[in-house]
């Protein structure tokens, strides 16, 4: 008995081997995705603000843990593994405070969280080879992670900016 | 001589004192600002972000040091001194980037400073006692602070929304 389990285990082992080795380990079919919120992200320093219309409809602010922060001031690409950029979605509201104040409508501010409040991109080039390096990551306004569907659309997105290490926003100093 | 020096001294000092003894001392017209920027404001943690049109047509993040954004998570007012309260206001661009990889209209970020890129929010209950407890500067987008005229119209814009420490910004988790 004991020979034919070192048997079949040496047959599992062997059978799975293709798989690990092939190629095709890592296309898109098999990516792998962040799952966890990065904790303490909210204290993370400003990497640049953004509007978006459209569906999105939200008013934005993009973090950076301090090896994102540092990668973006010294401009040096890919940034380093650790990296990790946190999109935080708010609603986008007119503020009737701020405008009565200011004699005019013109005040946009940050309300409410927005229905798929919090997106990460976090770097560890071996783990998330499969999407050039960045794991993808986004949660909905009760912390709830997206479905795999939804997380599989993040990279194809991403792709045309591979230039600049796939990230869509530039630090403003 | 030297008698007549100090009884000149006496004098002066004598001279001065009613108007630091004065209650219309910290009246507007004696009003104090902060002269210069605070450092190390780029890396405080993020309060809100907003958007200016109009004249501003800005986009802006508000940032405040270690003392401002405990005093802004805590909910307690007023804001204690040593608080610091930043604003870095961007040119409101659109992406066209963005908007080609997202095939539509609808991508706006942070382009070059503003021509009035930063203001700051000191909070020093003594010495700012006649606007508030607060210092209030502004610096263009070459470091240099605006004149004392300009100076003097922010306290009175801040000043109908006193229920909140005079802070229009609320922050957003």
């Amino acid at each position: 008995m004991r020979r034919l389990a070192y048997f079949l285990a040496a047959v599992s082992v062997l059978a799975a081997a293709p798989a690990l080795l092939s190629p095709a380990y890592g296309r898109a079919d098999q990516e792998v995705f962040v799952t966890k919120i990065p904790p303490g992200y909210r204290d993370w320093k400003l990497v640049s603000v953004a509007h978006e219309e459209g569906n999105l409809n939200d008013i934005r602010a993009i973090l950076g843990n301090d090896a994102a922060i540092k990668a973006y001031r010294s401009g040096k690409l890919p940034f380093p593994d650790g990296a990790i950029i946190a999109r935080i979605a708010w609603s986008y509201v007119p503020s009737e405070e701020n405008n009565k104040i200011f004699g005019r409508q013109q005040s946009f501010v940050a309300g409410p969280p927005r229905e798929w409040y919090l997106q990460f991109m976090v770097k560890d080039s071996k783990k998330y080879a499969a999407t050039g390096g960045w794991g993808y990551a986004q949660f909905d306004k009760d912390g709830k992670p997206a479905s795999e569907a939804k997380l599989k659309t993040c990279y194809p997105c991403h792709e045309p900016i591979k230039a600049r290490d796939f990230l869509f926003t530039r630090y403003t100093p």
